[in-house]
């Protein structure tokens, strides 16, 4: 005996998502079907909508319903500097602290040898494109503190520094109100390389 | 600056899937927007359909898209017999072993006074006229070998037996295949109390 045909069909879709193998995606099923008809009904109208209305900026990679998106519209941010981040979702974590007035620009992803990840998979080729055009006087690399995250942003410096463009990396430290005994030996190697006068 | 609004919907309806929280949200809905337009599409007219063309039989409590559902249909079908699972996931398990020809009936979950899931939250009382009218001679209880599931099972059976209608529980012991080492002390227990002559 199957499930229901509407029941097999939903536990597909959500087979599709990541992470999500068939025993969640069998729970998730059976809790859509207990959920209020109008929450069943705006999840399909979102889904549908996203996939819709949004795109990435063709400029900077964000995600967005406009393009160019928003900020690189915004002529009152500071045209001279970008800030190159990993995936779209780090801009709006980073335009949360209210304070980098710059631009952006999404690789979407690092490099990464293991998952056949090169530079051509990257937005490396638009990046640089905007430098040539741009009045860029700094690049400031967000990307991740992992492995493959430092060698996307050593790659990307040795690439632009000879155009005599100022390339930063996001210093590395302590969290702020955490505590020494708690960090990782690389987390107090990077805190202790970067300490500054006070 | 906040997501684009059909990102934050689309999270939002995420994020009312059980065990889904905003980060995990977040990740599927971008990974949504990745997602072939296809895939997207289908997921969409799945939910809408799940929702719209399943039903919870309205004898049985199975999922069904037929009232009643084809089990409860079906005159081959051993009507003597009433096998009672938590939910209707567990009748899908026990039809794949192609042995049981009897019916079934959903409790929609167990007594679970912590949750404040008291007897009249589950379906006993349509289990209960089933009993009545049916040429029912034995109640198989089917419910999760977990506190829960024992409480309920003892408590149907004080409820079932004295309209003098045999009440069997499923055997507890250990599973198929498995290594007495790794067993815990309870199935163990169980085990030994559950032998059988050889």
């Amino acid at each position: 005996m199957q499930y229901p045909e509407p029941i097999a069909k939903l536990i597909e879709s959500y087979m599709k998502l990541p992470g999500i193998g068939s025993k969640t995606a069998t729970r998730l099923a059976f809790f859509t079907i207990d959920m209020p008809a109008d929450d069943v009904t705006d999840f399909a109208k979102a889904l549908i909508a996203a996939k819709r209305d949004l795109h990435y900026c063709s400029i900077c990679g964000n995600i967005t319903e406009d393009d160019p998106c928003d900020i690189c519209q915004d002529r009152q941010r500071d045209q001279s500097t970008i800030l190159v981040v990993e995936y779209p979702k780090d801009i709006m974590t980073l335009e949360r602290m209210h304070e980098y007035q710059g631009l952006y620009h999404v690789l979407q992803g690092v490099l990464s040898p293991i998952d056949g990840k090169g530079p051509e998979d990257l937005n490396i080729a638009s990046l640089l494109k905007r430098l040539q055009n741009e009045a860029v006087k700094e690049v400031i690399i967000a990307t991740n503190a992992t492995p493959e995250g430092e060698a996307t942003a050593t790659y990307l410096s040795r690439l632009i520094k000879p155009a005599g463009i100022k390339v930063t990396r996001l210093a590395h430290g302590l969290s702020v109100g955490s505590d020494i005994e708690y960090a990782d030996e690389m987390t107090l190697l990077k805190a202790v390389e970067g300490r500054q006068e006070i």
